[in-house]
């Protein structure tokens, strides 16, 4: 008997309630979808151009012009509507569904008769087809569509947007694979791999699923296709910062089944391993398991920062080496923390362990969070540990960090995928096997479902982050079984089943509840989720002798706005007294801020007109106010800090 | 009267016996000279390529073949030109002379008969002359050949490299002005500047100081000349990383004497400053002198690192913002200190203030020092305060940054740019004007001089690192004043004139001594030149709760050879006890090395596998041994710190 995986919920049996999420979930339907609208038909002044609406129209030879905008801008308006999808589904908004389907229409007269689809290939160079995949973005690109054409088709059973991705899936199927007729290459940006496996579930084609497969096996292999492509174009790319271009940038440096350790482009990296846990689901491979494991593992406890941040060096996006965490100049690009939670979905999946959800958790919380301003239409692509807006100027080397959100980006991968990310919550909530229900996230919400042979209906309440309580109230049609996670970060917290304190069994971080037949069942957790410190391993050199507050999953940071500037003068005792206080107004969620005191440096030398001199410190006491991670930057441009020096280590 | 102002010493009159820096100008001529013609030829193995002679060759017509190498390739030969003239001056060897005729001889054969000289654009691209100034570094490397023509003279009397300057320099002074058929723009690298008034002084024509004034005058007037070129040139030119050129990059956007912050490229910027400290000597230009106070101030009390490195971005070398000082990621580019010295060297020239050789000091004991090995055939380019090796990568934005010092650079400034630099030290120990003689630095050497009515014969013995002494016999055939510069960072010491305690006059920071008559003097001076911990401004981020340790002007690290990895880890006790200790075995100039004690943090939370943790604080007590920053990376390759954490601050 094939092994039963858990899978992710589908969206239109959960309803999110919950006070924080339920108003991003909404932020997305109210506001983020009209407003991407605006900007992929170049409608909000002042933002960056996108075009992305007009490259299709061009591309389907109903407007003139030239194609404006990065080779993979196509994917803004997949995005888009896979957003859109999500929002129908989860039945947040459907208003947008007239604009999504005619914009789908443009697709499909954009779409060449073969199926190729693809405006700036289409528009700009049409001889120049599959002869740059290290660049082009021709298979990300498809990626993204497949994706939106299965989130729309289950979302409103409309196929349209199916057929046409299904289109152009089978002329790369023909065009791509071991066959002598065939093109031994595989994307230059992953990301195709994971969309096929998708694909192949909406459609049950056997094909795209083996594509996904070629493509994550033909990678690495000697000699490297895109090397020999690079030296084919003798120079003439399409990029300049991949004058350098190395194997392990896009991971092409050995067979992803061999590789150890998280390289290259943080995004690519991460899409491709979510592809590959997929893969380690479909076919039960457990060589790629391992892999899996391995490189989870080295991300995990070696790479990323405690807001699940990765990809840390500001040159390309890319992963560095252990232990290499600097907090101002770091990229952590909002997507990377997508892709994160995306693998760590896959990787629970394969496993059954709820450990993997802390991480994406975490990367949820705090990165993909702070990406969105809180009124839904500002945007941060690089989300540094700790900013100082005066030194991020394209004269420093920190001109990757943008001190404030921004409206849209030159290369605007970030903003839509948090939309998707964000319409999408719900899979990340729940997840069921053929007899189980797991609960992965302690986000309010209601869910009504089947498992084999038992219906269904679920009530969450948290106020985890007011008090630790959550209370789960079922109605079960038949005995079947409730796993909830239990979040790595907390002690054991008091379980009670129908009022009375029970110990569940534990298995793979699971609290297990056996449902035994019919009827109605309440179970609360009640959890310690005091705010507190935590240090890093003392190997990261950028953290040594500092500590971050957290509470929960959240991590807490200090802005400028509530404690003044140079944050790096501040010292605190992590041994003190540590308050909650009131939520920020006016921002989602009921988020205490924190509150405690430290030192502030105010001079160091006697003579404050001079750079350098004799030790002379003086100090300020302060009261110090820290505000999640997530919201920082939603008042006031200042400083930023997350890591702050200790003052008594010894 | 014309105010007589403080002019540097001929080489000719000064031997250096110092332990230290006499090895250095040793070295220069032993080692350095004869490795880096080696280089010039492409004679050593692994090292990058230089070609620089073989241009030449090709320029002649003597040679088939292509030019390789940046447009500023030549200049290499010309330093390297420089640094054999400074050697032949200095009486350190003369055994290249032949060799630099050869050369000359060959560069006279490349000069085009209109007086034109460029191997680049005469090989290359001929049609091409003049129209890039922003990045064709013609004039950078014409000044170059100045400056090596107006040394080759004064060492050697022969004038054939002059000539060749010279008409160059004539045909130079026909293109560029403010006539109508003139061309009215300016260096995109300024050097040529300070060059045009050596030859001014060298050959007594005003033509090329009033060139070098217009170059200065017409810089940042509007339009923009350079940006201008730029667009004449439709996006066609030679350096990629030039796309997002601004104004500020070569301090082209407000004219120089308006200009109040040292804004971009540093090596541009502070040659430029020196060539405008020049001008307001010759010209006695008060506006310019401000201008160039300005400067000095805003780059020695806010954008300087405790070394004297400058330059803090590693994004195109420039300066950043104020107080933006960070270690690791720093740039400090040997050149940049050396232009540092320069300036700091016309500043004191200018003012009559012996503060400024503070900063030529600092610049030239730490930084200068550091970017060549005590073996003389590696450098560094790039020179930061903290450094990793392991993240020291291409894939992360540190690749600027090398752990060791290299053979040799594709852009390879730095090399010879040492080279000149130490052979040619004295002008920085000794200047006079009229009536007085300036000891500048205690670096122990002899020297024979004139000044107006009195000969002087003067030996200066400086134990100043080891004891704090320096005693200087002075012969005197005539009354004549003699004036000490009293270092900043020491309180003021114990003097004696022939042995008895005195107390000079103290002048614009020099010890004033008024010698009589025709005799013989023995001045001695007791400094108390402890190493102790200093601590920066409060608004250098970087260094918060820091401290560094110095001794006298030197910088001392940390190392890893010496105290193990992570440095990071060390906390300091700056009130603690602190030896010295025996110098580096190997070592030149007896530095000691610095021992205290410390404690590191050895781990931090409690399960070491893991990447954040509840604090768990483990120490060791080390016993800590820094070493002079400019000896670092002689021994093994490892990590580095200059500023350390401090203990107990509170």
């Amino acid at each position: 008997m094939k092994k039963s995986f858990p899978r992710p919920m589908s969206l239109s049996r959960v309803k999110i309630t919950d006070e924080l999420y339920g108003s991003y979930v909404n932020l997305v339907a109210e506001k983020i979808i009209p407003y991407q609208w605006d900007i992929l038909n170049d409608r909000v002044p002042g933002a960056e151009k996108s075009h992305c609406v007009e490259n299709f129209r061009i591309a389907a030879g109903e407007s003139q012009g030239d194609h404006y905008g990065p080779v993979f801008c196509d994917t803004d308006a997949y995005k888009w509507l896979e957003a859109v999808a999500y929002c129908i589904e989860n039945g947040s908004d459907g208003r947008y569904e007239p604009t999504a389907d005619d914009l789908i229409d443009l697709i499909g007269r954009a779409q060449r008769p073969n199926g190729y689809l693809n405006t700036y290939y289409t528009v700009v160079s049409p001889g120049q087809r599959w002869l740059n995949l290290t660049e082009g973005h021709e298979l990300y690109s498809a990626g993204h569509l497949m994706e939106a054409a299965v989130a729309y088709y289950k979302a409103t059973g409309k196929d349209k947007l199916l057929q046409i991705a299904c289109k152009f899936a089978d002329l790369i199927c023909e065009v791509f694979g071991s066959g002598q007729k065939q093109c031994q290459g595989y994307p230059g940006h992953q990301e195709i791999e994971l969309a096929l496996v998708k694909l192949y579930h909406a459609t049950g084609r056997a094909r795209y699923l083996e594509l996904a497969d070629f493509f994550i096996k033909e990678r690495g292999v000697r000699p490297n296709y895109l090397i020999e492509e690079i030296q084919r174009r003798q120079g003439n790319g399409l990029f300049k910062e991949f004058a350098d271009y190395d194997e392990e940038y896009a991971q092409s440096h050995q067979p992803p089944v061999e590789q150890k350790t998280a390289e290259g482009h943080a995004v690519r990296a991460l899409y491709m391993y979510a592809a590959m846990a997929d893969l380690a689901i479909e076919q039960d491979d457990q060589q790629l398991n391992e892999a899996c494991l391995k490189l989870w593992n080295n991300i995990t406890t070696k790479r990323m920062h405690i807001t699940g941040g990765v990809g840390t060096s500001g040159h390309l996006e890319r992963f560095t080496v252990d232990y290499d965490l600097p907090n101002n100049s770091t990229y952590c690009e909002s997507c990377a923390s997508i892709a994160l939670m995306m693998f760590g979905q896959r990787m629970a999946s394969l496993t059954g362990d709820a450990s993997f959800y802390d991480i994406v958790e975490k990367s949820l919380c705090n990165t993909v969070l702070a990406g969105i301003a809180v009124t839904g239409d500002k945007y941060f692509y690089v989300n540094p540990l700790e900013v100082w807006p005066e030194n991020c100027k394209p004269s420093t080397s920190m001109s990757h960090v943008k001190p404030v959100r921004q409206p849209w980006f030159p290369v605007a991968c970030c903003p839509p995928n948090i939309a998707r990310t964000l319409a999408s919550l719900a899979q990340y909530i729940y997840s069921q096997d053929d007899l189980s229900l797991y609960i992965n996230q302690f986000i309010s919400s209601e869910l009504e479902t089947s498992l084999e042979g038992a219906k269904i209906k679920l009530k969450l309440e948290s106020s985890f982050m007011q008090d630790g309580l959550v209370t789960i109230q079922v109605q079960a049609s038949a005995a079947c079984s409730l796993k909830i996670r239990m979040p790595g970060y907390c002690d054991y917290p008091d379980f009670t089943l129908d009022g009375s304190g029970v110990i569940p069994t534990v298995e793979n971080n699971y609290a297990v509840f056996i449902l035994n037949g019919n009827g109605e069942y309440e179970i609360s957790m009640k959890y310690e989720v005091k705010p507190h410190f935590v240090a890093a391993n003392h190997r990261v050199r950028a953290d040594a002798g500092k500590a971050a507050l957290v509470k929960g999953p959240y991590v807490y940071c200090l802005e400028e706005v509530d404690n003044g500037s140079e944050l790096s003068n501040i010292f605190i005792d992590t041994t003190a007294n540590i308050q909650e206080g009131m939520p920020l107004a006016g921002m989602p969620g009921r988020l205490p801020v924190i509150k405690y005191s430290g030192k502030k440096i105010i001079s160091s030398i006697a003579d404050d007109s001079q750079l350098y001199g004799k030790p002379v410190w003086k100090f300020d006491d302060v009261n110090l106010t820290a505000v999640p991670y997530c919201l920082w930057c939603n008042r006031e441009v200042g400083e930023m800090l997350v890591w702050q020096k200790v003052e008594r280590l010894i």
